[in-house]
């Protein structure tokens, strides 16, 4: 139909989920991955006419998950990078490609013996046919601070109701995710280990004066320590603790019976980077 | 510290949910809202130092929505900017405003009685001081066709094992976003019905050679009928069907019996708009 | 190990999702299912000592699912009580055999293409080599009143904060069963349809001291209307919707603008039966 | 109406979400709940009439929950007991009350810093005026076995096609709930820990013919190690690892790559008892 183009697209497999065990010792090791595929080229001709004929299926790009498993997969950067690398140098009409993990831990308990543990550690790798980019990340990392977090001095306006505070409750989802200045000659597990406990810390260890201050705090401390790391991209939900009112039962509340709110929620997005940083490529979309 | 720079950041209360009862005449109406909304301007203050005298409270983000509804909602396009051009006149470091609002729809039982329907119907307005802009969608619009649905003659590698087809079940949750080229002079109700009839119509009367070519002719479809669209943003996650192969059990299967799948599913993402499309500015992110 | 003995157990597949196609006329018709099947017998020898020889394995259970639709699907209560059926007088040591269905519903688009609707029709039969028994339902079904409800004269003790009130919202996710007086010579579907329409006109037009009393009078209701029914079980989450308090921004609020809360939530669960209602056997656990 | 008769029936506040801090020391503690409290007793006539005098409004049992919480929570079977005398000793229409808690643990990450841990504790408390009924708990503990799991020698009919194997992963997330013989004299604290421990080894350390065979084993090993303890209820979802078929990309699959699957599964249930166990009395309902 004259008038309309074809803009942005791209299409993938969600959501592969996968679990290699490896047994070349009697300690056996577990990698539980949840993977999604995402491919962008000249793909208009299935847009238009429904000519597949550069249309690498999806059920193709979840057998060459499980089929790349087999050699072992590694850290998770690695491991998406090589499947990035794989579907735009071999698919003629593909030239980018995006390949996301989710990877969840599990505790051992015994030799051949598991326990799931907190946490999501991600990874997102990119590549298109010349550069490639990695971006490590954390999710579902649940923390707060029952003290050391303040919140006064704001804008106030004709709706503004809340009462300042110089002692609540600070409780967060951490969605956290770095982008790497390079692909290789890092040490990614000890990476994302590292800058997990840098976030954690800095969580922890900052006075806040508001969410927006320890995030920030958050992002710089990762950024000073892991020297690979080229910026830090946080969300943070305000997971709200409010006080009750007990007055009315003729009880004192000192900062200790607290209700959890589902929603709403703030949510606190911010971006610390440095100032020598590189491009950010294709990585973040 | 040295080195380190403040990059993109915004803020805001997630998930306002509002409720509104218009009782005017005797035939009540419902108003079933989940409101968001995202500042962002000179912020710089509270993440590098915690001086919050340019942060709006998000507390005050969510009473500004319930106070806004006292004189009615309207319809969600038309909140949602009233809204943002309010927080982006009103606070002095504010020069952005995003408001994302969802609606449940309703259908009536009585004249005080109701019952919640499928899909939702959302609506965005981002604000920057001078501009405005618009986005509505549906989300959540799950849509099966039992035939018409091919295909074949896709690109093969040494990791292919789907079999070619020339009929099979194909089923999708709608995500789509179409963004206006004005922010004014639409009726905003009888739009989106339209829009959402037209994505519908489109799913069900085209043979389907691929997703992505459904993808395409319900966005060409939204465009070819509503002028006061500009573009047409979709996701369209294949939900597979599988069917099953009752043959160890001496049955055949002539399409009749499937296995509905969770997970790995297809993800086709797209965005069909018009040749002669006015900028997006800040619409989209 | 001595003194310590097996009790209640049981075993099944849960969750097989099942969608069939019937395409004996252009117009076709869509079955969406998610079966659960659940069997008790003689099972101590696979406890005790890993013998399976009386286990009928989940996998096969979810494979006669399948299998049995390749003849047809039909109502859901004849399609549960015709597994439970086969699998109690199949299976040497199954004695019980619980078969839970839940039934999506589709909204006709067009002759092959459907839509998805609000609200889930479920099923479950039981049978136990002599006797049967059937109870049919309806859940994820949101309903809400505007007005037409009071709450007042409660009992108050030194923890009572709540205001008594004349006019509130009504709202609630019905979730209903109804044990059938017998397991034949009923048209389900249009027993099915019945019932959630009495239950859907009696939230409506009952005008309400408690959602206690329109959880009586849903139940009273289908028993008036529905000879075949001998009980009706129904369990009533009260979400709330607080008006919210506009005066600190100098508004009235005239039973208008509400906050629509998640957690927590009043719970009503209540059953109202025929003074005569047969022993319901097996059919509640 | 004549012939309806009004049923077993319940009411109260779900899910109120509460917080404590303990502030004692300078090494905070955090107890973070989910508390629900049901009543039972004599509500004919809110249910019949609307007449609310004897109903203790579920609001009022949120405040309770707040309430007795600023005296110091303790053990969640000394909170959800404390409870549930309270309301059916103050409330005089009160014959029965029910309190289930669910506790989310936190690790520590400093004197004031948390981090949210995974698996969670329950706790449910029955009092009916004379006796009193405690069960303990834990769920979302997601387990897993690399080897030491087969299953074969299972009944075969004309729709089975699983494939034996002395080799599987074995995984569930396991929902267990342990009956207490007495309601005092038990560290509650040290009880759950130890029987989780032991539910953890016997998981682990039983090789397995079964999941029941599992489930069972770890029932017994919860009774042979607690003497507190009557009896132990298991829900198990077998949550299937398939080793993917490699075959056809050229590769072997020695137990290495497989896919988890979503649904269906299968769920194994299950109690293990004393032989000289003390009635349940209303423990289980």
């Amino acid at each position: 139909m004259a008038g309309f183009v074809l803009g942005d697209n791209q299409y993938g497999k969600a959501e592969t989920r996968l679990v290699r065990v490896d047994r070349d010792t009697g300690v056996h090791r577990i990698t539980d991955l949840n993977v999604s595929t995402t491919l962008a080229g000249d793909l208009a001709a299935t847009h238009l006419t429904g000519d597949n004929s550069g249309v690498l299926p999806t059920d193709t790009q979840k057998n060459t998950v499980y089929a790349f498993a087999r050699d072992g997969v590694g850290e998770i950067e690695d491991f998406a990078l090589r499947l990035a690398r794989h579907f735009v140098d071999s698919a003629p009409t593909i030239t980018r490609a995006r390949v996301r993990i989710e990877q969840y831990g599990w505790d051992r308990l015994a030799d051949h013996s598991f326990r799931r543990g907190a946490g999501t550690r991600t990874a997102t790798a990119t590549y298109d046919g010349t550069g490639s980019w990695l971006v490590s990340g954390v999710q579902d990392l649940v923390v707060l601070n029952t003290t050391g977090s303040e919140f006064h001095g704001f804008h106030k306006d004709r709706y503004t109701t809340l009462a300042e505070t110089t002692d609540r409750i600070l409780a967060t989802a951490v969605t956290a995710r770095w982008r790497h200045a390079a692909t290789t000659g890092v040490d990614w597990a000890s990476s994302f280990d590292e800058a997990t406990r840098h976030l954690l810390a800095a969580f922890a260890d900052t006075h806040s004066l508001s969410l927006q201050q320890t995030l920030h705090a958050m992002g710089e401390r990762v950024l000073a320590n892991r020297p690979e790391v080229a910026e830090v991209q946080l969300a943070l939900p305000n997971r709200h603790h409010f006080l009750v009112d007990l007055a009315p039962f003729g009880l004192d509340n000192p900062g200790e019976v607290f209700h959890a709110a589902d929603r709403p929620y703030g949510l606190i997005e911010g971006t610390v980077l440095r100032a020598d940083a590189p491009e950010p490529g294709l990585a973040w979309w």
